[in-house]
């Protein structure tokens, strides 16, 4: 049998629901998955009935980012999840970390695989993870992602694995599984290029540490991209002029510097915006290998792609598995420990595009909090690469909520990344290069280049009479900083009626 | 002559009147520096006095860190200096800055030299730095400090060396100095211990670049540290404690692993406080070698210190430039580049000890801006630092101005690390680990073990407030999050007058 190699774990084969009964009430559990990819399907559907059943099991879940809807939705509503790292996206999960039914850790996704080597969040009974097929040796091939699954399957005391028979055997061999030692005994990564193989294509793995073995056909559930806009073009445009404008003034070289971004419909077609562009030879490291990056890979534009996961949207899966054998050469997958390094990402010299909520006129940005309470998804990883970026840009569009939300604000309500890690704002607007400006330089240059025509005017207002008054390196009044969230919550908008409030 | 041995610069040396001339208006200078200590003297006070006898000269200065008044204080009360990076500490500077006489752009200091190098805070026309003799080839041996000497010697178009004369010769061979390739080219940091030396004693330069040499014995004008009060005690009791405890959960090895502290008269009494602990064999990965280390090396608590600079106080500097032979095998100076570096940091796995101006109850820490408007320092190294400890911790009195503001606030009024950066929070009070933790759950550990009890009745109203009602992952209520500074800056003090404000 192709996908179970290792005679001496053919006894651990059991069904789903046999599997399910090795979780316990208060069980740390550490599983696959890196967007809806790879994340274990058929277990957490059967401990999701076992709860539904009446027993009580609570457990706390750690995963490499977010996952599918068979994990935060169904486990979620069925109460099991009381504790959740590193990172998340389902609406179910969301609403239930905003209302007090789980606690949530946001973490930057290069710090949960240490975390958990350290011992920082408890010592992790069961690893669950995906796998495409164990080898004679029982080493676990991951499936379309590898996350923190090397680190989860190192540290619990059991392993339990979903041989995932959807996903197709060819992926054995995309993987590069590199462990890093703890310190004082850690090494330097010995990767150069970011196609470089360090590694081996399998996660090391005792077979008496491998509990059980479930088969299971579940599909990833990828979430489609939506097409792009008229406004995400703008803000590609906007960027690629950027770049170019670096390679004029011989501050990057003319295929650019190895590509992060992050992962999103905007993300997506601002990314696929490099393929109208004059560039080519480029480099992709970052997380999540999206359908933009495929269709860079088609066109020729893009010649490699690191990550630690493939999302591929619904309707492009079954054709980039049918085609696979021709991207393989041109695709890692590595240990999210490895793709979001901060030492690989400085090494090489990431230009990293994240996308923010909001930005305020010093080029603090919220990544996270909506009107400063409430949680979108999480900080991800666009800290490991904003800080570590050759380049780092944020990109937003200017307003949201159909302009009653202006994403330039005078302070942002919560804050995920400081002055001191933006250097770059897009927006549909335009480009604010903030690279050794004071903080009253940057305003003015946020304000006249990102700003929506419809703030602009009570930005500069906010601005110019902050300024008023002695020892403002930052210019700030206290009571007015965050009057425009307070207002959008009151009246539905940031925008003024007519008369300013006191 | 033992200080200047290149037979082919001997014809270089000059007045620092003379060398002063090299500058023009509008160059970008770069310094060497970092802390009052190994930062150039003659010179600056000569541009100085060109200024003050009416030559318009605005320069551009960029420093390792810190630097002595012959800079910061001379050459801005002559308006040489119109823009600064990346760190600065004297009053007269912090006072331009805050009333816009210069424009401060508040750095990473590992995030400096590859700015520089990158281009992105333009060309650097002269390189200024002290050192203590130039070896026969030409190369520049540094003095108390390296910061980013050898960055600027290379992208300067001329170099200028002060040859400081009370800058003992000995300190000869403590430098390793490694340069860093940028991207695409650069390679791992091969430093896998805090003692491996990985580079050359000296400074490399083509003796052709080499402008002036200018002879001097004006010394580094260092700070006195203040003596050691009870509450600084009790915050490194608190500290040792709480790594004590780490030890023996197995979460840290006995000799701990390589400690960073930041800078200053609190820093310096808690790392003194190591001196009175079990703890044994420790090394320090840092930025600055203060005394304190110097005890713990004389008492072996410590066995080997790294760091960018060396920075004694007045009072003990004799005693240690005759003592420095027993030293001069437990210390190494390193550029910046490498001391900041994450790779490294995050490779040694330091534990990061670092001040905080205020907290909030989510753990986000303020470093840099009093009640959100006003520059006091900067951030320094503490990023570096912070973001890749293998455990990060800040600390602060929970009060501050005789009880009028607390340390611990409902929301920072300025934001230098997020709540993603930060896991333990020290106070003469007590210790909140927050590893781990939901914002909710930060709020009460960090209410009940670091706030001042003066404070604590006031965060828990606002937080309970805060808690109500929906979608509050991190509650917060906006239009009260800053009236405690608010509130100090009308009264006099954050503390309720009788009744509570509207």
């Amino acid at each position: 049998m192709k996908r179970l190699r290792c005679e001496k774990l053919k006894n651990k084969v059991m069904s789903s629901k046999e599997a399910a009964k090795f979780f316990e009430d208060g069980m740390i559990v550490g599983t696959s998955g890196f967007t809806p990819a790879g994340y274990p399907k058929a277990v957490p559907l059967e401990i999701a009935n076992r709860a539904k059943n009446g027993e009580e099991i609570g457990l706390t879940i750690i995963t490499g980012a977010s996952v599918g809807p068979e994990i935060d939705s169904v486990l979620t509503e069925a109460n099991v999840i009381k504790r959740r790292y590193p990172y998340q996206t389902t609406s179910t999960m969301r609403n239930a970390i905003n209302n007090n039914k789980v606690n949530y850790c946001d973490m930057h996704l290069s710090h949960t695989p240490q975390w958990v080597k350290y011992g920082f969040l408890g010592d992790m009974d069961i690893a669950l993870v995906e796998a495409v097929c164990i080898t004679e040796e029982g080493y676990i091939v991951p499936s379309t992602s590898v996350g923190n699954s090397n680190v989860f399957v190192n540290c619990a005391k059991k392993v339990i694995v979903e041989i995932n028979t959807s996903q197709p055997l060819d992926l054995e061999g995309i993987h590069d599984i590199y462990d890093l030692d703890n310190p004082p005994k850690r090494k330097p990564i010995p990767l150069i290029n970011p196609s470089d193989k360090i590694g081996t294509p399998y996660i090391k793995c005792d077979v008496d540490k491998i509990a059980a073995i479930v088969f299971t056909d579940l599909k990833d559930k990828t979430r489609p991209v939506a097409p792009t806009d008229e406004v995400s073009k703008k803000m590609a445009h906007n960027l690629i002029n950027f770049l170019e404008e670096e390679v004029k003034s011989k501050r990057l070289p003319k295929n650019l510097l190895p590509i992060q971004s992050g992962v999103g419909s905007v993300a997506n077609a601002i990314l696929g915006g490099l393929q109208d562009s004059e560039f080519k030879d480029l480099v992709v490291y970052s997380e999540v290998i999206q359908d933009s990056v495929l269709d860079l890979l088609d066109s020729g534009k893009v010649k490699f792609a690191s990550g630690t996961s493939l999302t591929i949207s619904p309707d492009r899966l079954d054709g980039f598995y049918k085609n696979f054998s021709k991207y393989k050469n041109k695709l890692i997958l590595r240990p999210q420990e490895i793709s979001n390094s901060p030492e690989v990402a400085r090494r090489l010299g990431v230009i990293a595009i994240n996308t923010a909520i909001e930005v305020d006129i010093y080029g603090n940005v919220n990544s996270t909090n909506i009107m400063g309470s409430r949680m979108m998804n999480g900080i991800g990883g666009s800290g490991d690469f904003a800080r570590n970026g050759y380049l780092t840009i944020f990109t937003t569009e200017s307003i949201a909520k159909n302009g009653d939300i202006s994403s330039i604000v005078p302070m942002v309500s919560h804050q995920d990344h400081s002055e001191h890690d933006v250097m770059v704002i897009v927006t549909e607007q335009g480009v604010a290069d903030l690279r050794g400006l004071s903080p009253k330089e940057r305003a003015v240059s946020i304000i006249e280049n990102c700003a929506h025509p419809d703030y602009k005017e009570e930005l500069y207002k906010y601005f110019n009479k902050a300024k008023e008054g002695k020892y403002k390196h930052s210019p700030h009044i206290l009571n007015e900083a965050l009057s425009w969230h307070e207002r959008f919550m009151k009246t539905g908008s940031m925008k003024q009626l007519g008369t300013k409030e006191a």
